[in-house]
């Protein structure tokens, strides 16, 4: 028997759900804060409602004149309403929609793996430890189908939260920035913390609540436990595939439309209320790079957890029934919220913005605060949480791993999350070279700034991948797969401040647009723009996290698959595999064909519609005349539940077929395949995407003599460069995106059904030998 | 004792030979026809310089009004030698700096080979057969080396003869042309024949002579001789790489340049004699389209004969010194010349072109008449040339195979091939819905030309991808992984045909190009332009070819190299393999970026130089000035020499570097990870570019409906389609088709280095342990 971690039981079972109330609590105050800006233009004096702390109150030296102007505030209030109400009512029907496919798909996991035993109601020798009698493989039926709709529920709230709180936060960003763009700022920041913290606690909480409730029944069986429990991460990947794809398509639809028609073809300016789609490119914000993306990391942190769960159960904290090393994944991310609490306030308390450039170093501090301080709570965590040496399942055998070793595991993926974080941002800020080469570029056209922006996204690649090789390599060695799950956790342990400086873009994004629709002056709206522009750096730096974590996450879910399935070796030397690996290889081009050409199909349904209302109703360029946003927000909404369906059913059902015709090693393969493959897209994807998008920002911002030298707007490269960002918008918003959804989703799925798999799988080999 | 082939030895020994020289012959008899068509004025009528069974006695019903014009004639061939004598300077240039690298490499190879054993000269007991006596490993470094030199010059002598016979026909398209587009084809399809024929009939008897050579030496001791042998595989790919890179710089720098400037901005057509680019662009069709290409294949060519001689060497064949079955490999090479000598039959004699609408179908008709022969003929050779049944290694046992099944191995590689063509011609060809898709999407401008041409290029990965997964399987299940190397074999057999078709596009190309700048009629550049785009089509098809058989190929190199360095699995759960595999699949990418940002710099360069003149020439534009080619020419050269190193470093260093620090179990997976993403990438970039230079076509020819709404030229799609087209450029030209010589001289190199790095390799995990 080895030695037991240092934690008692009980002290667990109390800090992991106060972690997560103290995170909830954390996250409401936020919000609490953010609704003192009042959206009514009689509003009082804010210093009178506001405690002064946090700098409400201060002598307002930068305000505007004519703050409390009415019609403006009314307008605001007005613009948000309509959003709020274009995403609300896009995320219910594509809620509704979801909503049947989750029923069917949760009927598919009840049916398949409660076939695995014909459906037995006895117990059985469990599958590792063969002296012990599990529950019956019914039991992880139905209990698989109990977490996946609980994960595909956590994660719709997750979503759908996200998307409130930000539509709820940007008119007021924008009354804010009247009076600041330090004041700007802490909105958005703090509306994105409450997002983060919100998130980060409600996924602790209900996988926590999950596992104490399945105990009940399985008692002693922790294997049984933790394999029903991975159904958990299939919900919430499943949702947050169908979130990242559809937002995706409907937010990139919307733009690409606009600004096809109003940027390149009437010369006018972005978000500007003349633009029919405007609204709609507004509402495809919040619907796809906020609830989009909450889904997304819900989901990695949801499977990193479980996936780790499911090694461990059995490993020796499984076999020991040590229930405070065994809950080490929650612990840590337990632990993450706090120190993601420390962190936000040194943006929100302790230092404050006083100028536009303050702005990214401010965000980027983040980034270090968190891993620095996390690096510590590892420390601690490893040191209480886990016994001094235990051993974990490596395919068929088991490995003695020491505390520390552990804790290297998951240190080593936090900092690698931070390599990525500031490669992403050297390649896709305009402040650095690469991006000032793209928009050099543009003198000789789009071509030439196409070939650049391309050639950077790919050559944007090779360190993130070094990085997240090395973190493999390390966590692997020491701790076998759990080592990577373990590690992903690390990446993800600072969630909670990732997502804030994540969802402060769009949301500082959508201020810019109130700011423009409302008419409001031009001060105002440089102010949000260099929130946005930093926003931007941030949200490509967001995509780096989403993406290391999937690679790892998958990676380790790969691994519990291929444990619970009972293969010891997938071996590139046997014809099964290397044709699987070619195959999944494949699959993240023909998922991005299908989600590329779904933009661009939508895209030119918006353009029709764009230029038919700018055609057809009089006074419309001339401001007179309102345009029809309705229809705009429509025909995204129709455009993107039609298209998510193709690339949605290629990603969940291709581990059902290739597992069901032809056995697992084949799957093995595709799982391997298009993780290495989609890893590589995804991240040239996004960041070409990124680059392009601050090219022509850099272009159009001026800041300096070489900038000039390409502008102003409306010049030749600055045409060109519009090209390339909206060449882009579907590589780094939809496709790119959605492809770690891919690679983790059909880890994921596997996982769940290598029961099925590992019992009737293979059917086609089976028939010809 | 296994039963020996049916062919006695004597025969091989003499069919082998004779074969190969048959091969020679008939490409010097199309050399002679084509040399007819005279390029001095004065040339005397052509029906009684030949026998008339050609056609070129035939009344010219077609003839243009002043065929002997003396000063149009006099033109062209100015034209021809000023595009020659550009091409083989800088052929003469990059021998020279790649000769410096063949010698250092040499070295290498020699020091690093010789050093397994210490440089010792005593004889060793084999590798795989511990009973008898090999030589020494020291022999193996000589004859490595010499073969190595071997491959490399029959590499350039490929390129190079491939070359100079497209720049002697080019002008004599042209002035064919005046006589009707069916005699122009004639011409240009027979000078694409002489290069396939010389190259495929050249390649075989080298090999053939050097392996006789060898066994003086070698004597009983297959195993070293066939080892040796593989240097000519590694030498012929070294070249095709500098050969692929460096052209490809050159042609794509040329070609952005002169289009940028000349198409885009001042509006004159392409091919204008007043473009200062257009020598350039013209010399580059021939030394990358015709010379990378011949290089390219050839490469393939001799890899995969390396690959299946290395592993028969190791399996029955080898130890029962079964000359016959030994040499299959070149036996199925020399029915290829057979059958495809036939096949050219069909195009030159036995049907005529009579119309444009003819010349697709009838390169089409080459493929499929040489496929289905071809079948016959493997069968044939598999008949006799293959004992009945037969061991062959498979990574440590040996494996009992039929001749039926080898066979069926060979048969699967060349159908997957015919396959890889047509859904290539598919997706590039504008006749289909693919590309008038794309053709339709320029109505938006170029952002969606360019989003739904990337999607076109990740969708027609798809069936290629099943196909070749499909041929492993088969050939992989039946006979490991020499049923790999033959069915790549399979796929490359009739590389005569294949080239020939292939170099048909830009000698038709070229010729457009003359007919330009010589300024002949309207007429006659609408001929060539019919010929050129059926070229288009023709030349994404034999890329197809060389990726498809690429993938096989380094598939086979790869299981050689893992014979070779004794591992017996190479499994995804270890983290050495899996670390691998990551960054293996991030190389193409890499690769990509930096071929990719080479065109973009050196066009840039271009485009300023052509800017220049255009804006320093006095009367340029007028046509009264001359522009100044040459400087062009050499901006071309500098920065394709220049540029091509780092990639080539790139690809020649990382297997030495991952070998030597890392180990063959890394190298594995760094091998096997880029061939399943290089593929993808490879396959996609090739048909998006395709794709994009048809739409472009398709819109400017205006044949149907459709295309008129989109045109003429000069209309705001065909700009857009004129933008795609340039951005395809690097794509189809450069990066793409570089690709397969990445994964092919990553696996053939690190198949030569077998036994240094199973004896050194490592070092950083020695060190660590």
């Amino acid at each position: 028997m080895l030695p037991k971690a240092l934690l008692p039981e009980l002290w667990t079972e109390i800090l992991v759900p106060v972690c997560a109330v103290v995170g909830i609590v954390f996250s409401l105050f936020q919000w609490y804060v953010v609704s003192c800006v009042k959206l009514t233009a009689d509003r009082s004096d804010p210093s009178s409602t506001e405690d002064g702390k946090n700098g409400h109150g201060d002598y307002l030296i930068e305000e505007e004149e004519g703050v409390n102007d009415q019609s403006v505030v009314a307008k605001c209030a007005e613009i948000q309403t309509a959003i709020s109400e274009g995403a609300t009512s896009f995320l219910f029907t594509e809620y509704k929609y979801v909503g049947v496919f989750m029923v069917f798909f949760a009927a598919i996991i009840f049916l398949f793996l409660g076939s695995v035993e014909g459906f037995s109601t006895k117990s059985q020798p469990c599958t590792y430890d063969k002296t012990r009698t599990c529950k019956p493989a019914l039991a992880t039926a139905v209990f698989s189908t109990i977490s996946f709709v609980l994960g595909a529920v956590t994660s719709v709230l997750s979503g759908f939260l996200g998307m409130k709180i930000a539509t709820y936060a940007n008119a007021r960003t924008t009354l804010e920035a009247r009076r600041g763009v330090g004041k700007a700022f802490i909105v958005a920041f703090r509306s994105g913390a409450v997002m983060g913290f919100l998130l980060a606690a409600n996924g602790l909480l209900v996988l926590y609540i999950t596992i104490n409730l399945f105990k009940i029944y399985y008692g002693d069986d922790w294997e049984g436990l933790f394999e029903s429990i991975t159904g958990y991460g299939l919900g919430g990947s499943s949702m947050a595939l169908f979130g990242r794809v559809g937002g995706g398509i409907y937010t990139k639809a919307a733009d690409v439309g606009a600004d096809l028609v109003g940027k390149v073809e009437r010369n006018i300016p972005e978000d500007d209320p003349r633009n029919p789609a405007v609204i709609a490119d507004n509402v495809g914000d919040n619907v796809g790079d906020i609830a989009g993306m909450g889904s997304d990391l819900f989901g990695s942190y949801a499977e990193s957890s479980c996936a780790a769960l499911v090694v461990a159960s059995i490993s020796s904290f499984g076999n020991n029934h040590d229930f405070t090393a065994m809950l080490f994944p929650l612990l840590i991310s337990s632990m993450g919220i706090l120190v993601c609490l420390i962190t936000t306030l040194f943006a929100t308390d302790i230092s404050e913005i006083k100028a536009v450039k303050e702005i990214e170093p401010a965000l980027k501090n983040q980034l270090i605060i968190s891993t620095v301080i996390m690096t510590v709570g590892i420390a601690l965590v490893s040191w209480i949480g886990l016994p001094s040496s235990f051993t974990i399942f490596n395919f068929g055998t088991q490995k003695v791993v020491k505390n520390w070793e552990l804790f290297l595991c998951v240190a080593v993926g936090l900092w690698a999350g931070l390599i990525i974080g500031f490669v992403t941002e050297y390649y896709t800020s305009n402040a650095y070279s690469p991006v000032q080469d793209v928009a050099d570029s543009c003198r000789t056209g789009a071509a030439t700034n196409v070939i650049f922006g391309l050639a950077l996204g790919y050559k944007s690649v090779i360190i993130p991948i070094f990085a997240i090789a090395v973190s493999i390599f390390v966590s692997f060695s020491f701790a076998a797969m759990y080592g990577v799950a373990v590690a992903a956790l690390g990446m993800l342990s600072t969630i909670a401040t990732g997502l804030a400086i994540d969802a402060y873009g769009p949301i500082s994004d959508n201020a810019g647009g109130i700011a423009e629709m409302a008419g409001m002056s031009h001060r105002i709206r440089e102010r949000t723009d260099a929130l946005d522009a930093a926003g931007n750096t941030t949200a490509a730096i967001g995509k780096g996290f989403a993406i290391g974590s999937a690679a790892l996450v998958s990676l380790a879910l790969f691994g519990a698959f291929v444990s619970r399935a009972g293969i010891h070796t997938v071996d590139v030397l046997t014809p099964k595999v290397v044709i699987g690996l070619l195959v999944g290889a494949m699959l993240p081009y023909w998922f991005s064909a299908m989600t590329m050409k779904s933009v661009g199909s939508a895209a030119l349904k918006m353009v029709e519609e764009v230029r038919r209302q700018f055609n057809t109703i009089p006074g419309l360029m001339e401001g007179t005349a309102k345009p029809d946003y309705a229809t705009c927000v429509k025909i995204s909404t129709d455009a993107s539940i039609k298209e998510m369906i193709p690339p949605g059913c290629l990603v969940m059902l291709t581990p059902l077929i290739v597992g069901f015709f032809f056995g697992v090693e084949t799957l093995s393969g595709v799982l391997a395949g298009s993780l290495i493959s989609g890893v590589q897209i995804a991240i040239s994807a996004s960041n070409t995407g990124g680059a392009w998008d601050n090219a022509k920002k850099y272009i159009e911002a001026g800041a300096s003599e070489h900038a000039r030298s390409l502008g102003p707007k409306g010049s030749e490269p600055h045409k060109a460069a519009v090209i390339g960002d909206t060449i882009g918008d579907p590589l780094k918003d939809t496709s790119g995106p959605s492809l770690n959804i891919l690679i983790k989703l059909m880890a994921v799925e596997s996982l769940v059904f290598a029961p099925f798999f590992a019992t009737h799988g293979g059917f086609l080999f089976r028939i010809f030998s």
